[in-house]
């Protein structure tokens, strides 16, 4: 019997499906195929299977879901290197043209013609196998699960923060969100050598959840009590409690923004240091009102982070493999593939005590 | 008869006088007297005459006006080296304290202690003679007039602002601002081998000064005709203009925002390339609309820019020796000491075609 | 009648033919097809041709000679996005791997999996049609010559030596080597706004020749008179009189070292400030002698530049476009496809008259 | 009765005395004086001891010796504002001379007028008070003793060596050397991240000692047996050998030579992989064989490190205070200040068991 693919399809808005597909083949012979076993579900994965688009990327033709995964490769190219069949692997979802300024000069995460896995029209890899570049694959050591491999992407996400920020050890670093993104941050700044973290989140849980995973200390901001403060007044009474509370002098060396919201991005810029940095790397509104005179008198840094870059995967599996940085810890719900559209379900519902929805993959 | 030092001096909001001071004294070993031959009037001279404050420093007591100056050394400390008195020197206003860290660091710009001239409450150098640490003169050869040594504080600032850009020869530099400092970053940049210099202003007259000045090319941008169109959109269209019209490719390497205006500020964005860098070095409204999530998916680098740091002097000066920046056709107007009001109600004015005005100093 | 493609080939050590080859055909859709128009002759070429070998690069079998070239597209693949059949192109003349963290980082200089023209066991360009990666052909504009663009590739070399350097306006640099990498590294530098560029060779007619090109100054060391002098105390005594002789004050900001010479290395590390850049760019003698405590107390970065990264060649077509750098100017000798052999013999003669050397491809 | 200020004092060449001094006073109102707890005893103190210079740096006037110090701060001058009276502080031993270039831009290790403790002609801290500059004092928490506070100086040595070798988190560094400075190194790399640690040394016991302080594994280099053998190429093995038996792919990312041998500097250039980085921290002869062709091909960075910038302090006693670098292990010996002989003769021995040698202040 022919052996087949069975994949989750994101047919159009808030329309998905199980589809058996054919089991797909290799490209060409740079090209590796990995049987999934884990993946982890994104806002992104949600936000295209109840709006259809992100951006500029528009949902026009099905495509399957899922991005954060790892598993074990069962084909390879004739020109692959760097891991063989039988390696246990995590991915790297998205592969760049190779051909473009940007890659070429190492910041193929600028890339416009990227294939990123569940990026219309690309297909992600909530499937039973799923081809890729085997430059993209990172083997991962046997001590770590498939699924501290599918929290590779996260940790990675965090790694490139951090690298953005040029976070050196002895810095002080305050991170806007709680969630998992903004945790792995503060779990990354720490395993960097960072002399004092401080996570923000108007949730309690996920503070609470953060202080006991990587932050030195955690602030809750309370809504203003004054009804005529002005917002960005605001926000900067909040930073300037956050410096007092925890005795950060001057202000930060780093913030790092994870949220996209308006009351964090001032707050941030208030925050930091002169001459401290500042990274943008959560996403939320389009535009904010800014404190644009503050960020020139202090000569700030402020710098966007946007996906990976080479080396934030090798790191990314290094922080885990040490026990530096446990992503694991930030599982909350477990799925089986047949569940798959329960375990969205669940992320849609964003409840604050949801952290990250893994999905076993087929076997 | 005992010498005199005769002072404009701002006693109170928009109340000059002249005065007739003692001669000043060093106040160490490391300071030098100098003669004040030339001074340029900058908008923060006029900002505290008429409103007595620009942030946190307020004229709380009589200063003398004027930072931008030169003259000749004609008495030095015991551990002054770097001149010696007759030598003619550019001032750079600022001392810092050369004990906090920023001072430590070379990021004496951020020193909250500086001594600046002009800034309440310290004096500056709009007197016969102006008292400062030696290693802030820099002598500047025959060649060049006491004017273009007053006016290399203005191309100092220019230096800093391509410095913090970190500006190199072969990139495309967009310039927001044909006033003195933008007209100078665009011919600043054509020295550092910028491949092609665009400025921006709504300015008929300035924008034309600065094509004959430094600029490759010059854009004005007109008032939208579609009243419904969102303020940021319009700006993205204007900066899509711009990149489209000079062949910018996908956006420039380089934006130097010159101006603090909101629709200048959000155009840099959209006109930057990915990974492209922006800095920010005009003051307008403390916050403006800000295209967020923009600088966040473009990883842009965007920096604050203030006063200067070290080197930036010496290298103003060598722009201007060697004849690659002629600071003097900026200049518009030119006053004798005793007409410094008439000079000043002429910079208040802030005709169109008002560029740099001067005070000849005291013989 | 079938089009042929004749090339000149090196069939072994000392042993060159023309053959008739087949014309080539694209290996995948980013390559396109060259029709060389000229190309200029390097030492490395010479080289191959009478050693056989450079390091672990060895001719085991035969191959096409040359790699600096210039010609028009007669061919495109069907992925090509960046030049059309029509367009005349320098040729970079390595095209890496793009699978490795090198390539993936930016660094495709260093990776190991490059073919590289004329390098065993890759063919050259002295043959009437070359096939490469599309995006390492960089249109070059109407009013360059041919040659012009066969001559982007040292341009190119000297751009990536200037970019290890992070080289500045502003900066002195001191240049040892006055041959064409030397010569075009002095005019690059003048390019991007260094304020003083000197240039060192032994042979007073290159030296000359710099002194018209593009160097501000010249030196030509004299042989030590004193038999017992320590080759070392004499190399920092050649420093000491270029330091004094040009008035570089503590030392020169970059020192560009092209010739590979134990003494010029030497006197390149006594010759720059503390805290001071030096580039190693040629190559001699696998070990020198080298002054490290002095390089360890004075701070200095030290830094080795090997061929070239992205940006390099579209900033060299840049600088020779605009006028700024005129590689033409180097061209000594001028030689038809079918003096090729003639062309190789006045290389290897190395007479001091002898810059560059061109071959005028097949019609 | 008057107080009185005890000090050791070097005469003349190995000529050492006690002094009973007049307690020293404040030079100008940013000066402080600290009573002096605990002194270390660095190879340099007994190098002036023996030999009477370092350098250009000449004994020809007495000097009191020791300047790795920490002690209770007793006064302060009027303008000090980092710390007060009472204080326990670790005391940074150069002071620069805050005007010129390299102190203006933050190179301030380079000053050539910096007044440095124990360095001809100035006196160190081996007496009851010294007076140093306020901001170059630096106060140590009540958990940290006077030993760590004096062994703050050799990790500050390599906090800077780290910073030159812009080391990050998830590198690879070998370190030659695992001495007091190889072995700081060993640990400060750990405590910013580094994923593998490896320390060469030729002496087993100092290797194991590294071992278990802060080095993921140790390499004692052999004699070779082969008479023949070049001894670059002797080197060239030691780094093959080293990069295999640890697994270091391609070579390291960073080396840091601690010791100033020949065969570590050119094991430590072979050893590098292509990109990397070395950095020159140790001190031996003048001039080395040094494979200089290597270095270009790889295109490495090849950096000295010198004393100490600003940040390093600071950093070094947040690696103390936090407990990730713990320096008291390294002491082997004790004594009171009256012992101070005895102490600089057990240095001078060198014996492979002594590590640090540290001298009690007078009470």
């Amino acid at each position: 019997m022919t052996e087949r693919n069975p994949a989750f399809v994101l047919q159009s808005i808030r329309n998905v499906t199980f589809e058996d597909r054919e089991v797909p083949k290799l490209r060409d012979e740079h090209d590796v195929r990995v049987h999934i076993e884990q993946t982890g579900i994104c806002g992104s994965d949600v936000h295209y299977w109840q709006r259809g688009r992100i951006g500029d990327f528009i949902l026009n033709s099905p495509i399957v879901l899922g991005h954060e995964s790892a598993g074990t490769v069962v084909e390879i190219g004739s020109k692959v290197k760097n891991v063989k069949v039988g390696d246990r692997v995590a991915i790297e979802p998205g592969v760049p043209c190779r051909h473009c300024d940007y890659c070429r000069s190492g910041a193929y995460n600028l890339c416009a013609d990227t294939i990123f896995a569940a990026t219309p029209p690309w297909d992600g890899t909530l499937q039973k196998y799923y081809i890729v570049a085997g430059d993209y694959c990172y083997p991962i050591p046997d001590h770590m699960t498939a699924e501290d491999g599918a929290l590779v992407e996260p940790v990675a996400v965090a790694v490139q923060i951090c690298k953005v920020a040029d976070l050196r050890a002895g810095q002080t670093v305050l991170v806007f969100g709680c969630g998992p993104i903004g945790a792995l941050c503060q779990a990354v700044a720490k395993g960097y050598g960072a002399s004092k973290v401080i996570g923000v989140d108007i949730s309690k849980s996920r503070a609470a959840f953060a202080e006991k995973y990587g932050a030195d200390g955690i602030f809750i901001p309370e809504k203003s009590s004054d009804p005529n403060l002005d917002p960005v007044d605001a926000s900067r009474a909040t930073a300037e409690k956050i410096v007092e509370q925890f005795g950060l002098g001057e202000g930060v060396d780093v913030v790092l923004e994870c949220t996209g919201a308006a009351p964090c991005i001032q707050a941030g810029i208030f925050a930091a240091r002169k001459g401290g940095t500042y990274v943008q790397a959560g996403m939320g509104q389009e535009n904010v009102v800014f404190p644009i005179t503050t960020a020139c008198i202090r000569a700030l840094n402020i710098k966007g982070s946007i996906r990976y870059t080479t080396g934030c995967y090798p790191k990314a599996v290094e922080l885990v493999a040490s026990g530096k940085v446990n992503p694991r810890a930030l599982i909350t719900h477990r799925f089986k593939f047949e569940q798959s559209l329960e375990a969205f379900e669940v992320v849609k519902k964003a409840s604050e005590d949801t952290l990250k929805v893994m999905i076993e993959g087929v076997q």
